[in-house]
C-alpha cells in the first residue's frame, strides 16, 4: 500500500476522482495552483516550533493519484533527511546522547559516572538530535531528552564549563563537590520533566521518586525552586509568544492536554472498568518492558558491529514509520464533520487542530490522519478529545494502536535521542479509548477521560511510578475531580506490572551493565560477612603515615584501587598502650596520592610535617582535583628514596564496620550515607594484627562480584526480588 | 460591646427596628413564631457533620433588642459546654490528646516515644474533643487532629488493639516490629491530611515533606495507597450524603474552596504584588512563630499549676471568642446585595453559603457576619469567593484579621485537640484579601485569589513547607493556572520566614522537650570525636558471651542502659591468634536481659547451649517483646550462681564506628541508619585492650548531653543554623 504505483492511484476509483474534483472546485482549497515546494517552507519557520512539531505533511488533501506519490516522496524524503542528522551526529560525535538519559542519571545519582555524559558535546548533540529525531515523526518523545538536557545544563554550570575549558571563578567553587553537583543534576532532571510537561510538581515528585537515590529536605526545596523558575520562564514565553510568532510553541497554554472541560461523574459501579483498565495497563506494561528488553538485547547485538549498522539501522526505521504514517490513513474511511461541534473546525488541514480532512471531500474528515499525521502531543491531545464520542472509529484505533505498538518497540533502541514517556502514552491512550468504546454502553465516564486512564496505566505498568505520574497526569490534563481514579489505576496497573518484571528503567541500567545499588538487598546477602567478603580478595594493601615515595609509586602502578587504608605499627608511645599495638590512621584516596608525587611534596627524612608547611603546601582547589592520572608522574631515581608525609591528606574519619557485619547491613549503610569506601576492622583485639580487615567499594558490594565468589550461594539468586 | 445590656438593645435606632418590621412581615422568614430551642436540634442532627462544622447560631437576624441578649447567652452557652466537655476529656483522660499531635509524630518517627500517644483512649479523646471543639467555634482547625486519629488508627491497627487487650493473630505479627510500625504511622499521617483536605497527594508529600524522618520508595507507594483509599472512601460518603442526609458533611464535594470558575491572566508586572505577598506572609509567619512561642511558654506555666487552671483557661477563651464572634458583626454595616450575582442566594440565614444576612434587613447582608458566624471551612470558602470584588469591606477585614491573629495565638495551647492549619489560613486569606483590594487597581488578578496566595503565604511563613503546601492548595483550589504564582509565594514565604527563626513545628518540639535528632549536624560537633565523647562518660559496662546470674541482676539494678555490647576474652582459640585476644560477640538488649531472667533459662555450668536447646526455648514473640520491666524479676540466691548463654540473643552485627569518628558524622550514620545503639571501637590493636571503647545512644548525640561535658564548645552554640 504504501509503495502504490503512480498508474494505480491515476486509476483511482470514480468517488475518489470527484471528490478531488469537489476540491479543485473549492474556492478556499489553496491547491494545486500553488508548487508544492512553496508550502513546505513553512517547515523552516521556526526552529523553536520544531521541538515536538513532526514534520508537516504535504497537504496530501489535495492532491490526487500520482500526486499521493510525490506527497510521500517530499514526506518520507524529508523525514529520511532529518533521522540521518540525527543519527549521523549522535553516531559520530556523542554516542551518550542516544537513548532519554534518564537510566544513566539514575546511575550517577546512585554514584555510577558514565563516562562523557554531561560534556558540552553531549549538550550539543542532544538538542539538535533531539529536534530532527522528533521533527522526522519518529515513534519517540522529547521528554526523556529533555531531562538530560536539563542535566547536562546543570553538570556544566557546576563545573565552571566544559571539560577543557573550566571557569575557576571564586564563586562556583562551593559547587565544586560531588555532593552538591548531585543536588545540581537532580535539579537539571526536575527542571527537564517541568520544562517537557509543563508539570512543575510533577517533576520534582518524578525526581525524587525515580532519579534520586539520596534524598534530603533541603533537596526537595532546591528541586522545587528550579522548576518553579523554569515554569516562569516557560509562562513568559507563552506571553510573548501569543500572538503566534513561535510556530507550535505555547500550543495548548500551561496545560497541555486540557480535558477539564467534561464533567467527571462516576459512581460505585465504575470500580469494575477503572479496574479492569488497572489490570490490563499492568500486564500490557509489563509485556512492553519484556519485549523491549528482547529487542534491545537484538539492536545490542547489530550495534555492536559498527558505527554504520547503527545508521542504517536508525535510517531503516525512519524509512518503515513514515511508510506507516503516510499509507495507513489510506485505509481509514472518511467521516462526516459533526455540526454540533463548533469549538473546533471540522475539517482542518492545517498544522494543528482536530478532524484532519486529508483525502476527505469537505465536510468528511480522516479519523486515522487525524492520529497520525500530526505532532505526537498532538495526537495524544486529538485521542484525550472528550465530547466527541463518535469521533474515532474502533477499527482506525486498533490500526493506532498495533502500528504504534510496534513502532515503540522499535524506535527506541536507535542511536538518536528518544524519550519514552510519549510512545507509552500514545500506545496507552489509544488502549484506554477502545476500551472507552467497548465498555460505552455500561459506564458514565467520557472515552476521552478513558483514554487519560488508559494512558496512565500503561505508563505505571512499564515505569512503575505512582505518585509522580499522578501528580504529572494532574497537571497535564487539569481534571482534579478524575484523581481518585486514576491513583486506583495506577495503583493496580503497578501492582500487577510488579508481578512479572522490574520497571523499563531497571531494565535499561541492567541491560547496560551500569552497577547500580539496589535500595533492598537480596535476601542470600544475610547469610556472609564482610569479614568473609574480604577474605577471599587479595589482601588488603595498608599504607604508613609516613611512606617512602617508592613504595607509593609500586601502590599506584600495581593496584587499581581509589582508596587505601593508612596505618602505623606501634612506633608512636601513645596513652600507655603496650608496645606492639597499631593504629587505623585513616583512608587515603589514590587522587591525593597522584597529587602528591606531581607536587613532589617529598621530605629527605622520615618525619612529620610542621603545621606550617602544612598550610604552605595545600589549597583547595588541588584537594578537590579528583582525576589525576599517574602516567602523568615522573620520579626520579633520587626521589623514589624520600619520604611523603601521609597525614595532612588522610580522611581521618572513614565509615568503618566490624567484620562480623553482614553484607546485607553493609549496603545499607552503604547506600544510605552514599559511600565510595567503606573499612572492615577485625572483631579482635591482639597484639600485632593489623587495625584493619579489608577495604570494601560500591564494586565489591554488587550481586555478581560476590556471586563469582560464592558459588554455593548461586542457587538462591534466582529466587523472587522483595518489593 | 459583646455584653450589650438589653435596655440599650431595645432603645436601638429607629432604623434598625424598621429592619425588623420588614422581616417580621416578610412571609419567608421562618423567624420569632417557632421557638429558638426547635432550631437548634438541627445540632444533634448528624455527628459526623459535626466535625469541621462550628455551631450553628441561632438566628439572630430575627430578633430585635433583648431577643439578641438571648441568642447571644444561647450561642455563648452552648459554646461553653462544648468546650467544657472537649478539655475535661483532655485534662482527665489523654492530657496527649490536646493540641495538633503532629510534633509527637514527628517525633515518633525520628525515634522519639511519647508515651500514651497512640493508645485508644487518645484516640477516643481526640475524636470526641475534636468534634467538640470544633463545633464550639474556636479557632482551631481539625486537620492536625485527623493526622494524629490517622495515627493512633494506624498504630492500634498494626499491633492488633489496645496495649492491655492486644490480639496476637498470626498475620499482625509482621507488624510487629519498630519498622514496620513507623510505616503505618506515617500512612496514618497521610491518611490524616488527605481526609482533612481531601488532597490525597498533599498528603503524600506532607507525610514526605514534614513528617517522616527516615523516607524509603516503598514508603512512598505504601502512603499514596492508603491515601488513595482515603480518597475513594471519601467520594463514595459523598455520593451516598449527596441528598443532604449527612448534614454538612461533602460541602463543597471532593474540592473544599473551588476557585477554578475564575480566568486566571497575570503578566510580568504581577512578579511584583506576588513578590510582595511572600515578603509580607513570611515576615508575619515568623512574626506569628515568635508570638506563639512567646504565648506557649506563659500557657505552659499557667497549665503547671494544676489541671484546674488548664480548664479555666480553656473555658475564658471559649467566651472570649464567643463573645468576639456575636458582638463583632454589630460594628459592620449592611451591604446591598449585588443582583448581578445569580450563583448564590444574598442574604441568606442558612448553616451555610455567603452573604450572611444577620441583622440586616431583606436585600442587605452583614459581611462581618459571613465571616465569623460559621464554620471555619465556610468562612475560608467565602473569603476565597471569586468575581465578587466588593463583597467584604476593608474595614470588616480588617477587624477579621485583627480578631483572628489574637484568636489563633491564644487559642493553640489551650488543653483541646486543636490545629494550626485552619487558624493560619482565615488569617492568611484575610491578610491576602487585603492587599488584595488595596492592589485592585495595579492588577489582573482577582481578589479571591489574592486571599488563596495570602493564605499560602503566611503558611509558608509559618510552617516552612513546600512542594506538599503547593500541591495541597492546588487540591483544595483546584485552579492550576495559578500554581506558578502559588510556586513563587511559597519560596519567597519560606525564604523570608527562614531568616528569622525555624519552623513552628521544631519550636512546639522544642518546647515540649523532645529529644529530636536533626537533619544537619551543629558545626561544633566536628571539633570533637566519639571517642572523647565516650571518655567522658562512666566506663562502659560490658558483659560475657556465657554470663553468671549474679552479673547479670547487678548490671540490670546499677545501669539505665538499655544496650550492653557483649565481649569474650581470649578463652576460645581462632584463627590463630594470640593468647589474650578479645573478642566484640555484639549488642544485647536490656529487654532481652530481662527476658533471660523472667524464662530462666539459666545453666547450670558454664557452657554454650545447643542448637536443639536454643531452638526449644525461643520463639518470635518473646524476641520482638520490647518493654520488659525489671521489677517483674524474681530470682532466688540459688539461681544467682547459675549461668546464662547470651550467645543466641546477642545481634551479632550491630553498627560500629573507629573512636575517631567525629560526632557529626556518626550523628549523620546514626539518623540515616535509623539507630538507636551505636559500639564504638578502639582504633589501636594492642593486647589485652578491650575490642570496644563505647557505646552511644540518641541522648548521647543530642546537643546540651554534650555541651555539659564540653563547656567550652558552648561558645559556638550560638551560631547561625545551616539550612
Amino acid at each position: 500500500m504504501e509503495q502504490e504505483p503512480c498508474k494505480y492511484a491515476e486509476a483511482t476509483s470514480h468517488k475518489e476522482e470527484k471528490l478531488a474534483d469537489d476540491e479543485e472546485r473549492d474556492p478556499e482549497s489553496n491547491s494545486l495552483h500553488q508548487p508544492l515546494l512553496k508550502r513546505n517552507r513553512t517547515l523552516s519557520s521556526s526552529p523553536l516550533a520544531m521541538v515536538g512539531a513532526k514534520l508537516r505533511h504535504p497537504s496530501v488533501n489535495d492532491l490526487g493519484g500520482c500526486r499521493y506519490l510525490i506527497g510521500f516522496i517530499y514526506f518520507t524524503g524529508v523525514n529520511f533527511l532529518l533521522t540521518m542528522v540525527a543519527t549521523v551526529m549522535c553516531v559520530c560525535f556523542a554516542p551518550t546522547a542516544a537513548g532519554p538519559g534518564i537510566p544513566e542519571i539514575k546511575a550517577y545519582l546512585n554514584g555510577v559516572d558514565t563516562p562523557n555524559m554531561f560534556g558540552a558535546t553531549t549538550l550539543f548533540v542532544k538538542i539538535v538530535g533531539s529536534i530532527g529525531a522528533v521533527s522526522a515523526g519518529l515513534d519517540l518523545g522529547k521528554e526523556g531528552p529533555l531531562v538530560h538536557i536539563g542535566c547536562c545544563i546543570a553538570s556544566l554550570l557546576g563545573q565552571g564549563g566544559p571539560e577543557n575549558h573550566r571557569v575557576k571563578w571564586r564563586w562556583l567553587r562551593p559547587f565544586n563537590n560531588d555532593r552538591d553537583l548531585r543536588d545540581l543534576i537532580t535539579c537539571g532532571a526536575s527542571s527537564g520533566v517541568c520544562a517537557a510537561f509543563r508539570a512543575p510538581v510533577g517533576g520534582v515528585l518524578f525526581a525524587l521518586e525515580e532519579v534520586a537515590t539520596w534524598w534530603r529536605s533541603a533537596l526537595l526545596w532546591r528541586t522545587f525552586f528550579s522548576t518553579a523558575i523554569v515554569v516562569v520562564v516557560l509562562r513568559a514565553f507563552m506571553e510573548y509568544c501569543k500572538s503566534g510568532n513561535c510556530g507550535l510553541f505555547g500550543g495548548g497554554g500551561l496545560i497541555m492536554f486540557d480535558v477539564s472541560d467534561v464533567t467527571v461523574s462516576y459512581h460505585a459501579g465504575d470500580i469494575i472498568p477503572v479496574a479492569v483498565i488497572g489490570v490490563i495497563g499492568g500486564v500490557l506494561g509489563s509485556l512492553y518492558n519484556y519485549l523491549l528488553h528482547k529487542v534491545l538485547r537484538l539492536y545490542n547485538l547489530i550495534n555492536e558491529k559498527g558505527k554504520i549498522h547503527k545508521i542504517i539501522l536508525s535510517l531503516i526505521v525512519s524509512l518503515f514509520t513514515s511508510a506507516c504514517l503516510y499509507g495507513l490513513p489510506f485505509l481509514a474511511s472518511c467521516t462526516p464533520c459533526d455540526p454540533s461541534l463548533t469549538d473546533s473546525i471540522c475539517p482542518t488541514s492545517g498544522r494543528m487542530g482536530n478532524f484532519k480532512q486529508f483525502n476527505c471531500p469537505k465536510g468528511y474528515y480522516n479519523d486515522l490522519a487525524t492520529l497520525l499525521l500530526t505532532t505526537n502531543d498532538d495526537a495524544v491531545r486529538n485521542i484525550f478529545s472528550t465530547n466527541t464520542p463518535m469521533e474515532f472509529h474502533i477499527f482506525s484505533l486498533i490500526i493506532f494502536f498495533g502500528l504504534y505498538c510496534i513502532l515503540g518497540l522499535f524506535t527506541f533502541g536507535i542511536a538518536v535521542p528518544s524519550g519514552l514517556f510519549l510512545p507509552i502514552i500514545l500506545m496507552g491512550s489509544a488502549y484506554g479509548r477502545m476500551l472507552g468504546i467497548a465498555m460505552g454502553p455500561y459506564t458514565n465516564i467520557d472515552q476521552g477521560l478513558y483514554a487519560v486512564l488508559g494512558a496512565a496505566s500503561l505508563m505505571a505498568g512499564s515505569m512503575r511510578m505512582t505518585v509522580s505520574l499522578c501528580v504529572i497526569f494532574l497537571e497535564l490534563t487539569n481534571n482534579l475531580l478524575l484523581l481518585p481514579i486514576t491513583m486506583l489505576v495506577l495503583l493496580i496497573a503497578k501492582t500487577v506490572g510488579d508481578c512479572f518484571n522490574p520497571s523499563i528503567y531497571e531494565i535499561i541500567l541492567d541491560l547496560k551493565g551500569l552497577p547500580f545499588l539496589d535500595a533492598n538487598p537480596e535476601p542470600w546477602m544475610r547469610n556472609i560477612t564482610v569479614g568473609e567478603l574480604v577474605d577471599v580478595k587479595p589482601a588488603v594493601v595498608t599504607l604508613r603515615g609516613v611512606e617512602k615515595v617508592s613504595r607509593i609509586v609500586e601502590v599506584l602502578h600495581n593496584t587499581p584501587h581509589n582508596g587505601f587504608p593508612v596505618v602505623d605499627d606501634g612506633l608512636i608511645p601513645h596513652m600507655g598502650l603496650p608496645d606492639g599495638a597499631t593504629e587505623l590512621l585513616g583512608l587515603l584516596l589514590r587522587a591525593h596520592l597522584v597529587l602528591v608525587l606531581k607536587k613532589k611534596w617529598f621530605l629527605k627524612e622520615r618525619r612529620r610535617t610542621e603545621e606550617w608547611e602544612v598550610r604552605e603546601k595545600f589549597a583547595w582547589v588541588d584537594m578537590a582535583e579528583r582525576w589525576g592520572k599517574t602516567e602523568e608522574v615522573a620520579v626520579t631515581n633520587e626521589e623514589m628514596e624520600m619520604y611523603v608525609d601521609l597525614h595532612p591528606l588522610i580522611n581521618t574519619t572513614p565509615y568503618t564496620v566490624a567484620e562480623s557485619m553482614s553484607v546485607a547491613k553493609a549496603l545499607v549503610l552503604f547506600r544510605q550515607v552514599a559511600l565510595r569506601h567503606m573499612l572492615v576492622l577485625p572483631k579482635y583485639q591482639a597484639a600485632g594484627v593489623s587495625p584493619v580487615v579489608g577495604i570494601l567499594t560500591r564494586q565489591d558490594l554488587r550481586a555478581h562480584n560476590i556471586l563469582s565468589a560464592f558459588p554455593h550461594l548461586e542457587r538462591s539468586k534466582g529466587s523472587k526480588k522483595r518489593h
